[in-house]
């Protein structure tokens, strides 16, 4: 790359990120299993030069049904065979999807990546997670959920597997010559034979190295263990960061990991969630911001705390009092932390913090013209507290539309982001190396 | 209904069933991850007005590398991804993935199938599979596969825990309502917390109920278990039959299952499948098929055998002598009968049996003109030996347009086989009845 580019993910839920979003008047309520919804929210953000667009992933109904049916918690597409689906109606963006290690066989997540991966030649992104709920667990055979240090130990391997997978067949083994009968070369298919302590796979996979050698390796934990595992394995890191200053902080955290790995700053990208809220004024963004709080029905602001409290019922407490002591969790630890932390700093009441973190979860949230979005990314950027954002528009499709025509316009003209696509794969697009097969000479 | 029509799946293999197809002159070799030539497939199957396209799959490279090198079966998409795919350029036509139960998480396949079916407005089906090789075993932690018995027993309780998440929640439980902020109704939502033998699963599922009901179910089971499993929950039944007695006596035997368990006979579609060889003269069409014959490596067609007998290898036999007393296989039990009856029956020596199941793998081959084949389809659906076919082109293209262009036609004509599609559901299509909700009024 001649010049350094920021990069963008659209990160699309639903009816959008605030929590509320499916009630504002101008949102898609029933935008969770509508194709032709994603399919123009892909072809926008597309128009818009992103680099990917990215779903999220539960195992599971999160919350209580009594909360839940406030919320579009239960109408979401499997997102593997929604981005199937995406892939054949767009053709230069990426395409990350979340899938959970916890409770997947390497085998079956290997294939089906690698299967996306031809589908869209060259497109597909893994968001790594751990499953972290005990929600989550009851729907898979186990009354917990794993350990948090134990599900980071079952990642590590986990994905040496999937990769040692990929690498089954050499890029040039497939030679699939009619005259001579060879379909592909045997000396170029390597068995793996993984046994390791939680996993046994064999191998070879029954389908050739994606396009991309590997698909993107996205992940998003910023707990230790998920620091170490980022360092190790990821390309991109996605994370929530409240200040610049944690931006900073965390950026040269992972960044100065690297080294350790034998890796170098540039083979991982850092790309915090932003949920930008655009009017064109001030007072319109904020309208339009308080508009969505005002939605907000308390229920589901406390459901949202409960669960991000590891399941720990605020209900019992004052929600115009202070947040309460809070037990460690075992699910979510860095986000829990960064809401605590949170409510601390500024002196929240519960009603305050469930407020406060509605509409991103914990990312940060900037409310103002396009230009004021533009401004503070290209802060962010310039001053190392991101390589990229992933935008999370607040309700749908508006969200979207007003940061394509609005605020890459000004990125663009800033020459901070790319006008047109340059490559074709995602890797590309992030300007990523292709990791050669391991069994290669 | 007020004609009976037959029922026609188009049975897609990556350059077609025969295991030389990826030779002819005239055959895609790289289809198996060209999506454009899945798409023209789709849409040339949708224009012959099929019921359904369907694809098998394996869990594992099947063979070894020295004989699967001369095979395409290291170059097949995951299906599910596939069709997620085809579901977006297709507006009418079924959409059938095989997978298996053996290595999947109920919880995990009732999502991807209900995405499908919401993805593709109610066209998805689910042939359910048990995984019958210990090649398959080794890729999830196994050294050998379940015995026979045990994966039906598995199946069983697997397919009740799915069907009982796909009715989480009632069929009119989301009433996305802006005003009063409900967005489902708690009471319409169910939690089926399963506790068997095999599988833990709480449920709900996190995604609304099937535009079906439940995907339309479908077993290719033929074996005493698999009889009963499908007798009990199948709609679709694909089976391999070599001559119309035989077939009779299948369709017979499983449609006097059914009132067993409380169901009637047009509850359930007996599909055998026809590899149709399809010539302009019936020379022309033994041409053809002499023509994908002669293209026949020895190593591929043993390689073919060993895999039916269990892994049983006969590369130490004289090629031209008679097929040895085989031990009972625990894999494939029905299939491995079928082919030693063949054997007997027409005294086949052992190349003369891998040359005879090579194009279709123990499913009737018909070779000659479209009204040949047009007469042998009739003659098994009148004669009831078949409800409809689930057709296996030889080699593709070719083979599928020879198929739409010349004996649908003919069918037409004959008032057995629809001019244009009444319904928009794979289930309209195939007579089924949709599936009440267990919880419903």
């Amino acid at each position: 790359m001649t010049t350094r580019h920021m990069s963008l993910g659209a990160f699309i839920m639903s009816s959008g990120h605030h929590l509320a979003a499916w009630r504002h008047p101008r949102a898609w309520a029933g935008g969770g299993l509508n194709f032709q919804h994603f399919k123009q929210l892909a072809q926008t953000a597309e128009r818009g030069k992103f680099d990917a667009i990215f779903f999220a992933d539960n195992l599971a109904l999160m919350g209580t049904p009594e909360l839940g049916q406030y919320t579009t918690a239960g109408d979401v597409f499997d997102p593997l065979v929604l981005l199937s689906g995406l892939a054949t109606v767009t053709e230069r963006i990426g395409l990350i999807s979340t899938v959970s290690t916890s409770y997947n066989e390497p085998y079956l997540l290997a294939r089906k990546f690698a299967s996306l991966d031809h589908l869209s030649d060259g497109r597909s992104g893994w968001n790594l997670v751990t499953s972290a709920t005990d929600l989550e667990a009851l729907n898979f055979g186990r009354e917990q959920h794993f350990e948090h240090d134990d599900r980071y130990q079952r990642a590590e391997e986990f994905i040496d597997v999937v990769t040692g997978l990929w690498d089954s067949y050499e890029d040039d083994a497939f030679v699939r010559d009619k005259a001579s009968g060879t379909f592909f070369e045997a000396e170029k298919l390597h068995v793996l034979g993984h046994k390791g302590q939680h996993y046994r796979v064999r191998g070879p996979l029954n389908i050739p190295r994606p396009p991309q050698g590997y698909p993107v390796l996205i992940q998003a934990g910023s707990s230790e263990p998920g620091k170490a595992l980022a360092a190790r394995t990821a390309e991109v890191v996605f994370t929530a960061q409240q200040t610049l200053a944690n931006a900073q902080a965390f950026y040269a955290d992972v960044k100065g990991r690297l080294a350790g790995y034998g890796r170098t700053p540039d083979q991982l990208r850092v790309m915090p969630g932003i949920s930008p809220v655009i009017g064109s004024s001030q007072d319109e963004a904020d309208e339009k911001y308080q508009q969505l709080q005002d939605l907000l029905d308390p229920r589901v602001g406390l459901g949202l705390l409960a669960g991000m409290a590891g399941g720990f019922d605020l209900s019992g407490y004052d929600l115009d009092g202070p947040l309460p002591e809070l037990p460690v969790s075992n699910s979510m630890q860095s986000r829990q932390a960064l809401f605590i932390e949170l409510a601390r700093r500024e002196n929240l009441s519960i009603r305050q913090l469930y407020l406060k973190i509605a509409g991103a979860r914990g990312h940060h949230t900037v409310i103002g013209t396009p230009k004021t979005v533009a401004d503070t990314l290209e802060q962010w950027f310039v001053e190392q507290g991101a390589d990229g954002f992933n935008i999370m528009p607040p309700f749908l499709p508006e969200g979207l539309h007003d940061f394509v025509d609005g605020v890459v316009p000004i990125l663009q003209q800033r020459g901070l982001f790319r006008r047109e696509y340059s490559g074709t794969t995602l890797r590309e697009h992030l300007g990523l190396q292709r990791p050669s097969n391991r069994y290669s000479a």
